[in-house]
């Protein structure tokens, strides 16, 4: 079992990462003060595959609990669902002093955490994340929010759990799907930060992918370090220091949103988008050949794609164009200048990127658009 | 002009006040650097009376504004306006950065703060509160919320304004109602912190009720030091310091819940509240007879309500134990050690807790209770 310190001072709190730890969880509660009634958001299928373990660890502990299923969908971050949520916890919460575990992926972790920061002007929340996307990225830091049909994410709070438990034991239900979208996010780990973890990657991504306890709790622990001291530093996003974790995020997102949300999935496209980062760091100097092709290779072993297919060009510079995400500049996007060294760099010439992201489509497509 | 700083660290933000200084806000925002785009909210009533010289102040400035008005009701302090507001301001938004100001009382208030602080994570804010009672209490200290059908203030978040700007000139449309809730908590100021403010509301209670811009002055400005100095304590009430600002209200929110919220206002229910809990002071031999002769005798003047009439005896009793703000003790009041002593007090018997509200009703009502 493996602990983590995210430091903020009074807002600290433990990542504890490891393989069946379930058993530990009454105890890490009552040391947290938290209190004796514990309000689970889940959804349909994580209740079914992974709330047994908990129930009864917080039966024989003396919990009072309740389960509140949200269907599993991106759209329950929505502030139909947020406020159909906290009306239930209101009921549940009478007289009571109540907190709030998040038991699920990026979905109910977003949600519950803003339940939690706007029930009673916050009370305490704990994330359980159950896929690997969420144990390495999406549960720890306090990012929560709904989407508005105006946005993703308009909604949301900075607002820090009290513990972030990942038990890599609740991942054995992801489909390869999930797994590969969690990995792409260890993969950009590996190249913003941290060598080491990236050539265990190249090593180890069978292990990874065939569900391995001990690779994949070596895995989350690094990738929970980088995340925990970068979160440390810039809390709230506000030193810019956060802004590396955007690695193949800003060309990643414009592939989503260029598909229509459902051609790539968040992992692929920004394994995609990480790609195209690589390429610009290339032909602005600031990186060799080499690093781009281990990296496709690592990709391509995980199983995520290195070839766009079926989206216009047009459409994805486009979709970039409309990000609302560079303040006063251009553009700005993260780029490499080396393994494990991220450089954010603005105004890179738009020429650059349009070459970038057409090297990256199939011969055929480019012919064709 | 008078300026009174909270302290706050990083979220410190300045409270001015003054008579007909609106002239004077173009140039505060532009040094508090909050770009060119506000999104007002207020309601039709304040609107009309209030908005149009804001309107002018920032055209000329050359800042780009809309308007947004919600029911001039409690009603709007919902979920359903919440996301109905931060939809439009989602549109209004789009490419820009774009702050808030709320124009209006406590509803307005309490709305658009907590708008500005689920928007994007939260955007800036400032409050121009146009009633005594916002401009005294809830403009001050980043209390926001709406309400549940479950109770009061369910939702909400603590987060700071960037400025609180109380210009007395907005409060000539009020009329005596509104301007006596002020005015109750303006004596709660008096008796819990500032015996000189409680020797100059004695004095010039008629100028006050006559709108008298100097004496609305000093009474804004000696307020909103005590609150700003109880916020810069306790930010978030955890230290119990800001629990002093409670007197009064503990009594009074169960005489306000007894009448169904429809017989006393809040700031008449304040002030009953406030001589029980000075009767209960002195039974407690925390205090002679003296001071609870002169807080009745200036609430008399101030035109509020001395006796209560037309409820039930054990419904005000019931409503007190309903209240949830005990934690770990069987009540908790604060009560008076002197004119400007506030003192926090657990577990009062319930005997003398019922005598005193006894007391408080017209001989006849409680032969017929």
């Amino acid at each position: 079992m493996h602990v983590i310190r995210v430091k903020l001072a009074r807002r600290s709190y433990a990542i504890v990462v490891g393989n069946k730890i379930i058993r530990s969880l009454a105890k890490q509660f009552k040391e947290l003060n938290l209190g004796n009634s514990a309000f689970i958001i889940t959804n349909s299928l994580v209740k079914r595959k992974c709330a047994g373990e908990l129930v009864k660890v917080l039966k024989k502990a003396g919990f009072n609990f309740k389960i509140r299923v949200i269907p599993d969908t991106e759209k329950s971050k929505s502030i139909a669902t947020l406020s159909a949520v906290i009306r239930d916890l209101a009921k549940f919460d009478l007289k009571k002093h109540t907190f709030i575990i998040a038991l699920g992926g990026g979905v109910v972790g977003d949600l519950s955490g803003l339940v939690a920061s706007i029930y009673k002007r916050g009370i305490p929340y704990i994330q359980i994340p159950t896929t690997l996307l969420a144990q390495v990225d999406s549960a720890i830091g306090g990012k929560t929010a709904v989407d508005l049909k105006e946005g993703k994410n308009l909604i949301g709070a900075f607002y820090q759990p009290r513990l972030v438990f990942s038990d890599v034991a609740l991942l054995k239900s992801l489909n390869l799907k999930q797994l590969r979208a969690g990995l792409a996010e260890v993969i950009k780990y590996g190249i913003i930060k941290d060598s080491r973890l990236f050539a265990y990657l190249e090593k180890n991504s069978k292990s990874i992918l065939r569900l391995k306890p001990a690779a994949l709790e070596h895995i989350v622990n690094a990738s929970s370090k980088i995340k925990a001291d970068i979160v440390g530093q810039d809390e709230k996003e506000e030193k810019g220091l956060r802004t590396v974790l955007n690695f193949g995020h800003t060309l990643g997102h414009a592939i989503e949103a260029a598909g229509g949300f459902n051609k790539y999935n968040h992992g692929e496209a920004v394994s995609l988008g990480m790609l195209i980062a690589l390429d610009i760091s290339q032909r602005m100097g600031l990186v060799g050949d080499g690093l781009k092709k281990r990296v496709g290779e690592l990709i391509r072993k995980a199983g995520l794609p290195v070839e766009i297919k079926g989206i216009a060009l047009k459409n994805i510079i486009n979709a970039f164009y409309r990000d609302k995400k560079f303040r006063g500049s251009e553009n700005r996007l993260v780029l490499i200048a080396g393994l494990g060294k991220a450089k954010v760099v603005e105004n890179v010439p738009l020429a650059i990127i349009e070459e970038a992201v057409k090297r990256l489509f199939k011969q055929r497509e480019v012919d064709n658009a």
